[in-house]
């Protein structure tokens, strides 16, 4: 499937290199691919520079959100969440149409110091703002709850443990799923939490998820849900 | 040790019959004693009336905020978040001076709909806000991310799963979490959040839990963290 991943910082690189390495083709949208190329330094989080994770995934394209978009028959957000609608309205409306948009951004606001908080919350969330901005898409919130790395390959924290989807699009979130099982994600660890207003709980999490990685000390850990059987 | 459970829904209910169990000295603070013995009929949620409750615990006192309060040791607010702080303030700043303050009530705001939103949330907390009102008081937050009857009975969830907390007050959180640990939740699975305002992450989780529980059709689960180990 072609598939076009919006953003190029650790969250695009790492979704863009495994639906990759799954023999998808790839293709990073950025608004100004030169400039993108053309960074040397190191990102504030100390991460290379893309030009050289670009340069170590020879399968991977580089483009424009529109031509990006166009080309995809299903698109990620993996953009900064305070950036997302206008990344996605670059990408054009009539290019997510019709389409799957996994919405994996978190609504951070940095303005208010550490850990952030959301500039969307409790009375609605960033996944419900983007499927109003794009009537026509198909949002499947999903990922956002874990660390990149973990997001891509679950093994990274051992034993089962959980990974949840929302939207209002039965069959989008039935495709997104299959993507997730190939990421590795156990059949019964993918959790549908219902419509897209069920994003409000998915990033509200996000709050309860910066100050238990605050006190591990690691973003490698996520979370089981662990539930008594049916009969008890 | 003498403690004063404030609350007589399901919440106050299980923890004053848990506490006493453990042969604690358990006074429930309820505004209006004679109005809250008098009630014959099942609550809104087809709970039995509170009389019923008190007659099944004999060891269980009740009275109004401040005698409760004064009594205590230990206080617990198990009240409705929206009702909270006034039912706090009926307990009276001066009989919670000095007392760890254990804050399991959510702020919750039914005035949306269902699920409920929070009244307060992202930028400050409940736990906060009755930090802020009774500075004296040792508020200690936790056990509000479960059912209640989960909160005194982890088994009633197999395997191991997690309880959380927060405070300002180190000696506060150790007596806490030895409550905790009798109450049946291993060591290793009491995990401390860091300072009051972690109660931000506590009572946003359960926006995230309202909808696990929908999706799951029952209160009787609860989430474990799941961590590398450290040298991964």
């Amino acid at each position: 499937m072609r598939i076009a991943v919006m953003g190029t910082g650790p969250v695009g690189q790492a979704l863009a290199g495994k639906l990759a390495e799954l023999s998808h083709e790839v293709t990073v949208g950025t608004r100004d691919p030169e400039e993108t190329l053309a960074r040397t330094e190191p990102d504030y989080m100390g991460n290379p520079p893309f030009k050289a994770w670009l340069e170590a995934h020879p399968g991977v394209g580089l483009g424009r959100p529109a031509m990006a978009a166009a080309d995809g028959e299903l698109i990620v957000n993996a953009t900064n969440g305070a950036g997302s609608i206008a990344m996605l309205e670059a990408a054009g409306e009539e290019n997510l149409a019709g389409k799957v948009l996994v919405d994996v951004a978190n609504p951070l606001d940095y303005s208010q110091g550490m850990p952030p908080s959301l500039f969307v919350s409790n009375t609605d969330s960033l996944g419900e703002q983007i499927q109003r901005a794009f009537p026509e898409a198909k949002v499947v919130k999903a990922l956002n709850t874990m660390n990149c790395e973990v997001m891509v390959d679950p093994a990274k924290v051992p034993g089962e443990h959980d990974v949840f989807l929302c939207g209002e699009d039965t069959d989008a979130k039935r495709e997104v799923a299959e993507l997730l099982r190939r990421f590795g994600w156990p059949d019964g660890r993918i959790r549908d939490l219902g419509g897209i207003s069920s994003a409000r709980g998915l990033e509200m999490y996000v709050a309860f998820w910066l100050r238990l990685w605050g006190t591990l000390g690691t973003g490698y850990f996520n979370i089981a849900v662990v539930q008594a059987p049916p009969s008890s």
